[in-house]
């Protein structure tokens, strides 16, 4: 039969990773889809560059348009990441007709529904398993299999680094600059590791996650972002003392069709299953009306594991060519956005205070809590050896976001309170 | 749009669970298929039950081929159960090109193969997203998310109720029979538990899943079932002790295109992700050889969560009669199977062993191991405080089974071993 003929853009270590599976697993995909699958042209920026595979030169091209423009390429593979230039060329290479797999969360954070607005008009699939999570297929999950619920919650490991990092933290004791120092060294974190740390790239997956979990167009600038570079090693041991662990949390949420998405530092009780996935490990939680409570592991990135997910929306696209049904799958009714305000946004709160030792400060201190009718699950005060000063700790039941912020807003001004050490959202 | 209109074989719990969410999320289903999905007919023993939830009665019927037989009638939900009537239902609904959506694992698991190929010939979908693991899209995941990758291993926690039993023996250090009593009571488990405690349940499902995983027609009698009404308390506590869970696994292997597929209760490192599903939960580990680990958990059971499964498997058939391709997914071209003999299957093994308490007894049994080339990964020798006797506890490294076997056999005839107390295999 016909092969279908594949254009990558880019050879990084997942376009490496896509050639390996595509060639390696060859005579399996031929068996699912009933046609050889070849890559026919590869961009790449020097085609003179030694690679850690061998692929034919001839293959090889320093001219994207010689791939969106080829008349023999069905679908484009696109995983050269960026945003700008990127765009530009799925754009084009859908309006040819051609069909698009990605693995670009920022691009499809970012310009998503416009991008599937145009695969729909030129009836061009678009799939991007591999933006989300590496490995895990969260997004067809998502889209079919969740098809039939309402989804309520979606909590999300999903940057490994930052995970690596706080599990190092939690497993070691040790600091976050030593952490991210190694996770630099071993290729796990990048020299600039804002992206990671600050919680954008996992503001850019949940994004993506919250548009198909609750079927409404969120924006990047719906999902409020804390990133972790300020958790303490100190934090993390008090978490561990009172049974939590610290990660950082991509947490969607939805109420009555109104929702919230944020990304933060999260203090999550031990017992929660997504509180022991450890390492560069993701894991995505969701929660659905119907279904409950539900969880999938598994790695986040990597060169074999995103491209086990591309190359499984590359079988997508060539099922739908032998059926002639490209373009006609996700073409869902949207729900009109409902953004939560703060006094609607509502969790557990952890705060660390480092207050004067003396007598009177915790009823000044509950007080504060009780104007704004936030209740207290449990308080801890304890002197701190190091200092003429002591520590509290408490732990709030179901507050709104409003009402924290007040509080601490209003300790600020509060004589007998030196320091806000540490503030945590909780969950679990 | 012109209505999807479908038949209901079944009014129990899971029915019930199935009219639920077509009633309760029609607005969200009709905006992803486009049309409304409308329950026609639903057979039950006995039009006149009072029922939990509110049905014209017109619907309602105690002849099934009214059903299989009516003209409007497009898909058709098999949540009735059994074997001999179901299968003679669904075979004949095929015939007159109904889709069929069932959460029937014994027929899936005794008749799947010859149920697929009659929906072939009708050009009709069979979806059975509900026959395994409840909750959880575990086989759209087999299917679609990993059509790229080359499935190696599935490990499953696929049956509740055994799983309730051994978390409450681990977690209270409750005996079998004290936690069974209160499991049915709970209606964690049958009067009769049989088919749950023997394995046999979870066998049906891990041939339903090595078939999809691995690409093969395996049958039931395919997998070495072992059930878990023998694992004592003292044995939890041993495993424990040890670093360990016990849990009822089903393992399918695949080596080299050989494969074995096994139920046993086994004990699992407690790192491992699968170690810590507790309860009435349900999960799969699958291991791929590009993607490497991943796990999917969830709700094993129970009205709604199974419920989801059908009605996500509903909305797919009703997309594919949109486009017009039903009975064409999931045509792939199957392996040869080649199951592994008990020389190829390998893993660790747990032995406890009641010996005389006298010198020389050591040396003589682990003279036996190395007589059959099984090397030993840590050996523990105490004083039994109740008996004349010892308690050696012996874990080896990876051992063959027919290996294992041997040794076992040549204990039976050693006159310091008293007794092989449990053999456990050991994962993680």
């Amino acid at each position: 039969m016909k092969p279908v003929k594949v254009g990558l853009l880019g050879l990084g270590t997942v376009g490496t990773g896509v050639v390996r599976i595509v060639e390696g697993h060859q005579e399996d995909l031929q068996g699912q889809v009933g046609s050889p699958i070849v890559i026919e042209k590869v961009l790449v920026h020097n085609k003179n560059k030694a690679r850690s595979i061998s692929i034919d030169s001839s293959k090889l091209t320093e001219d994207p348009w010689e791939i969106i423009h080829h008349p023999d390429i069905d679908v484009i593979v696109e995983v050269m990441g960026g945003i700008a230039h990127t765009k530009e060329y799925i754009m084009e290479a859908l309006a040819s007709g051609k069909h698009v797999v990605t693995a670009n969360k920022d691009l499809m954070a970012l310009h998503g529904k416009e991008i599937l607005a145009k695969a729909h008009e030129h009836n061009c699939d678009v799939f991007y398993e591999a933006s989300v999570a590496g490995g895990i297929p969260i997004i067809r999950t998502l889209i079919d299999g969740f098809s039939s619920d309402r989804i309520t919650k979606i909590m999300g490991i999903v940057n490994g680094t930052t995970n690596y990092i706080l599990t190092k933290m939690s497993q070691e004791g040790a600091s976050y600059d030593d952490v991210l120092k190694e996770a630099q060294e071993l290729g796990y974190a990048e020299a600039d590791p804002t992206s990671d740390v600050e919680g954008l790239d996992a503001a850019r997956k949940m994004t993506i996650l919250s548009t198909l979990g609750f079927r409404a167009n969120v924006d990047l600038n719906d999902v409020s972002v804390q990133g972790m570079s300020k958790v303490s090693k100190d934090d993390i041991l008090y978490a561990k003392r009172l049974g939590y662990e610290v990660k950082l949390l991509g947490i969607a949420e939805r109420q009555d069709d109104e929702f919230s998405i944020s990304v933060q530092p999260t203090m999550v009780k031990k017992s929660h299953p997504i509180a022991s996935v450890n390492g560069v490990y993701n894991a995505v939680y969701v929660y659905g009306e119907a279904v409950g409570e539900t969880m999938f592991y598994g790695p986040g990135a990597g060169e074999l594991p995103t491209a086990t997910s591309i190359v499984a929306d590359l079988v997508a696209v060539v099922k739908n060519l032998k059926l002639g049904v490209n373009g006609k799958q996700g073409v869902v009714a949207f729900k009109e956005k409902k953004l939560k305000s703060d006094e609607q946004i509502s969790s557990k709160y952890f705060l660390l205070l480092h207050v004067d030792d003396r007598a009177g400060v915790l009823a000044r201190i509950t007080q504060v809590f009780a104007d704004f009718e936030v209740s207290l699950e449990s308080v801890l005060q304890q002197p701190n050896p190091s200092n003429p000063e002591a520590e509290i700790i408490v732990i709030t039941h179901d507050a709104n976001k409003a009402a924290i912020n007040k509080v601490l807003q209003k300790f600020e001004s509060l004589d007998v309170i030196r320091k806000v050490k540490s503030v945590y959202r909780v969950e679990g």
